[in-house]
């Protein structure tokens, strides 16, 4: 039999879904793949500094698996994730101040895949999803597969003001309320106790789930660590943790931490997406737990994102012309830039890769799209010396460009 | 603030969508929880046998990762998958006899997530899908949550019947052909070459992609290796491959061979569901190649396979009674039983548990609900003497039943 050996255009001639042929690529894989050219000084993504990975412990931790769980922990799993994992998650959970236990808890392959089987188990097309503005683009992507439209509450710097956030529940009765609460991506803004009090008195008179996605709570390097979502709502609220910006990313392990019976759901669902996230980086990460070496391990990358942030806000304070202003996050790994109003921050962006510096600019953060003259600069994988170089590389460009 | 203590209903008071509501849990994976109990014989369930995993060579290759990869071990990766794994995998499939490049390569979080995928990517509320009669449960329930309608070709003993394939295209022209065509899941039958060029045919006349499911096609331990769908139809077929039946279940790694040209669309996909797959397993899998691991590995799984399945046919010609039929894999994990039309294996079930045996009843696997007097039985998991001991005790319950 023969083959014709012309190429086909399987995008054209096959027919796929109208919603994956609409789908955008995320900016900020796409810029990934250009800052990651050796030489670029990379402030844009959410990458955690490789630097800090704990490499020494790790290996330790693996051996360990393959001498404590054997076969075991090569095998299938179950999809709500191992337990001994989940029991060491809530026994944290618990002892930092929200009770917790394992049936609380699944294990979802990073918080992208958490917010994915949320978007999934609530949204039917045209449902609306009341958001910061800005909010986080993965979430708005995983969201837009599904046909939401959002309703945005603006931030100060306590976060979503609340007025706003009752008022937009009144228009639009949104099926989630969806906040990034601690070091916000992208603003790094966090969220004050009164404002969490405030939205949770919401969230149970209008009965709307508030999915509080906090990858970054654990790195607080200023103030006092404030009462989580979860701590004060409780049930109304499940919570997307994630190891990947506090341990390793390239495990792909995160967690929601949910109202029991309504976990069944997320756990169908996530069955039928992959059965289960990886069985052997769920022991590893369960053996460096248990073994009390995520605290210390915290520690250290407080001081270092604490040091890199100084830097990055010196050099910002130094170089950036008049009229540029910027958020200064107690925690987490970026924050947030606003160029004079005229400025566009992605035409800016090819001048800056030429200029062998990267970031991610802001208006694919909004989901009605403004913010043109708005960056997010990641302060946690450069070196020191790296920042300010490049701080001081954009600071002549938007000067020029002013 | 007072947050009321008493239970609420999440399930009930909260919207969820109606797909999720509506969703079954995975029968083979409620079964899985109740054979797990220690005592049971566990024929349930698609496990690789746990006592074969390459447990004694995996440290090295772990140790292996943390020296030549470092950091980018554990960092985020491309949606496409780690370049060195993509590479090695092109590789041996053009060694193979699949000419294969990486760019034709993504890496899946199992095969399971490459189905999901394909769901995502092609299917509308309603279209069809064309699947063997009966087909592999996972795929079902993963173009279910997508609304698919299923119309299905009878099989013989070399695979999909041909001509009620081409009278099914006719009749409901359907998006997809989704076949298991080595050593199917459930039944354990393998589609002949004539069928494989017919198929291909097939699908180039009526323009219809060809999912060829491919969890088993290394584990053949009897008979000759035949050209795969993709080696035959080409850019026709998306073949999807996993290294869960050869390697580790619980390393979530699979893949897709498909043409390059679609692959950014599923390259999307996987990014907004889960950015990417394992960095840190990919490297591991990576080393297990590169370093020569696989093929030898293969050998012993065959070898110990094939004397499972022998043990198998032979205690079942020993005890089944007559009336009972079955099929004769020549490779893979599985295979088929059928009892007397009157007979069924769903009601027999709780009765074989209370004998300490687990199998998986046949009926989900048909898209249209027949094959009552059906059932799949694994015969990799359990010791020789336990599969013995396992048939003589279902032969002795099918024997008083009927």
């Amino acid at each position: 039999m023969q083959i014709d050996e012309n190429l086909k255009v399987h995008t054209e001639m096959w027919k796929l879904s109208s919603h994956v042929v609409g789908l955008e690529a995320s900016i900020i894989r796409e810029i990934l793949k250009i800052s990651s050219k050796p030489g670029v000084i990379n402030f844009a993504g959410g990458l955690p500094a490789p630097e800090l990975f704990p490499i020494k412990n790790l290996p330790k931790c693996m051996a360990d698996v393959v001498t404590n769980f054997g076969p075991k922990a090569f095998q299938y799993s179950l999809s709500m994730g191992v337990v001994e994992l989940r029991e060491e998650i809530a026994k944290r959970a618990t002892a930092l101040g929200t009770p917790t236990t394992k049936e609380n808890i699944l294990i979802t392959s990073g918080a992208q895949q958490a917010i994915e089987l949320i978007a999934r188990a609530f949204i039917e097309p045209g449902d609306f999803i009341l958001t910061e503005n800005p909010t986080y683009l993965g979430a708005l992507q995983a969201f837009n597969y599904y046909q939401a439209r959002y309703t945005s509450a603006e931030m100060d710097n306590e976060g979503m003001i609340i007025d706003q956030v009752e008022q937009k529940i009144k228009e639009h009765n949104p099926k989630l309320i969806y906040t990034v609460s601690n070091f916000q991506n992208p603003t790094g803004i966090t969220m004050s106790l009164k404002r969490r009090e405030q939205l949770v008195e919401l969230a149970i008179k209008y009965d709307i789930p508030i999915i509080d996605d906090n990858p970054y709570g654990d790195i607080r390097f200023e103030g006092k660590h404030l009462p989580t979502l979860k701590s004060i709502g409780g049930d109304e609220v499940i919570a997307l943790r994630t190891f990947s910006k506090i341990i390793s990313p390239g495990m792909r392990i995160g967690w929601m931490n949910s109202p029991v019976d309504i976990l069944q759901h997320f756990e169908k669902v996530k069955q039928c997406t992959d059965l289960h996230s990886g069985t052997f980086v769920q022991y590893l990460i369960y053996e460096f737990l248990s073994q009390g070496m995520l605290e210390p391990h915290l520690k250290t990358v407080c001081v270092d994102y604490k040091r890199k942030r100084d830097v990055m806000l010196e050099s910002m304070r130094k170089y950036f012309p008049k009229g540029v202003t910027w958020t200064e996050p107690q925690g987490g790994l970026c924050l947030w830039v606003e160029l004079p109003k005229h400025l566009s921050a992605k035409e800016l962006l090819p001048k800056a890769i030429e200029l062998e510096v990267a970031y991610v600019y802001g208006q694919p953060f909004f989901p009605s799209g403004e913010g043109e003259n708005t960056l997010r600069l990641n302060y946690c994988n450069a070196a020191p010396d790296k920042i300010e170089e490049g701080i001081k590389r954009l600071g002549q460009l938007f000067a020029e460009s002013i």
